[in-house]
């Protein structure tokens, strides 16, 4: 099966945890808007495809099938990628798991963005530093702490007990999040220390650590989900 | 099975789509917070119960299992409530239609708390009214016309063709959105013919028509997630 991914070029964003599911298991795949250029998404996005029509990228089409949604997307290539214990009840786990991780890259998205996706930062810097600081304050530890005591129910060193997609992703999450806040991060470090030793653990991976190598890995940027403005680090 | 559904007391709020499957499902539930109050939910909160800890209300004890996040929930929920179609392709359409109503469930949340949820909504009106005023231009009109085109392109009575937990859901999303920006969806009113008409068929089942008009059935109130401020209405 050759995958074909559809994403935004020029940033990780949302696309990037399907990234690293698809590269962490040596899929075959192709990033198509990074060949052909965003363009080609809009037959998809305007219903003019087969499958289920998506609401906004990323979306995979596997086969015949479309599929959106990150959280959905996993789901999917959880089992032919072995990124999933098989067991259902595993799966549900996974999922609730990958659908906090998007609520906390939502709200980590609506920290520079409070009032429009539409409009620009600079539009909405004021909001933005004011909800950022309550984030870094309330929700970010909440989030982390969330997680860290999670991972550490599960033994320590996996999210489901063993390699799977919501580890990668939560590599992703913790990296996105050091680049964003350093600063906030480094006051958390002693309260995440799990967290933080399965990120680096899981950027040795062979083929995580080929592909951060690589030109694939597009670096993390103002443009993107995770962004870093100092006003927006306290 | 006796299903316990955890949820705030007071609000119909995400445990609303959750009780919307169970009711029409006519299942067998307690929920559990309106017995024996909120704090009933804090050991699973906090990490003190068996099965997936929940990062947040709704969650669902089934059996042994706790199941968090409501596109979740109703994933599992589906097949045993006959709420969705059997095949695997045919439940991750249902997920993605979910996971969609959820995101703009969110931002509806956020549009009367844009800054912070720990801070009182008259602490960030006017923060909220300048983003309300592009959701209602922006993304009611681009979330709404989506699910319109998506309803036909099914056939135009059902989401997935057939009854399903989506159809439970969009009839929520669409009362909570009138009850919300009755201006607003007003002025929608021919672009939405099929998501209207849908709601009322949702209503006229016999055991939603029973439901609404029971005590189960709390009213939309300005605690909730769909709020009516007229000043978020323009």
């Amino acid at each position: 099966m050759r995958y074909q991914l559809y994403y935004w070029t020029g940033i990780q964003g949302r696309g990037e945890f399907v990234r690293l599911a698809l590269e962490d298991a040596g899929a075959d795949y192709v990033d198509v808007a990074r060949v052909e250029g965003d363009r080609a998404m809009r037959p998809f996005l305007d219903g003019k495809m087969a499958g289920a029509r998506p609401f906004a990228p990323p979306f995979l089409k596997a086969g015949r099938s479309v599929i959106a949604q990150v959280a959905n997307i996993l789901h999917f290539l959880g089992p032919p990628l072995a990124l999933v214990p098989k067991a259902e009840s595993r799966r549900l786990q996974a999922l609730q798991w990958q659908l906090t991780i998007a609520d906390a890259v939502a709200e980590v998205h609506d920290n520079h963005h409070p009032v429009a996706g539409s409009l620009y930062y600079e539009e909405q810097r004021d909001e933005a530093i004011r909800r950022a600081e309550v984030f870094r304050r309330e929700r970010l530890p909440r989030f982390l702490g969330y997680f860290e005591q999670m991972l550490e129910a599960a033994g320590g060193r996996h999210a489901l007990g063993r390699h799977s997609y919501v580890d990668l992703s939560l590599f992703q999450l913790v990296r996105g999040l050091e680049y964003a806040y350093p600063k906030a991060m480094r006051r958390l470090a002693r309260r995440t220390t799990r967290l933080r030793a399965l990120a680096d653990r899981i950027e040795q991976r062979p083929n995580i650590a080929a592909y951060i190598a690589s030109p694939r890995r597009i670096a993390f940027n103002t443009q993107g989900i995770f962004r870093h403005y100092p006003e927006l680090d306290g």
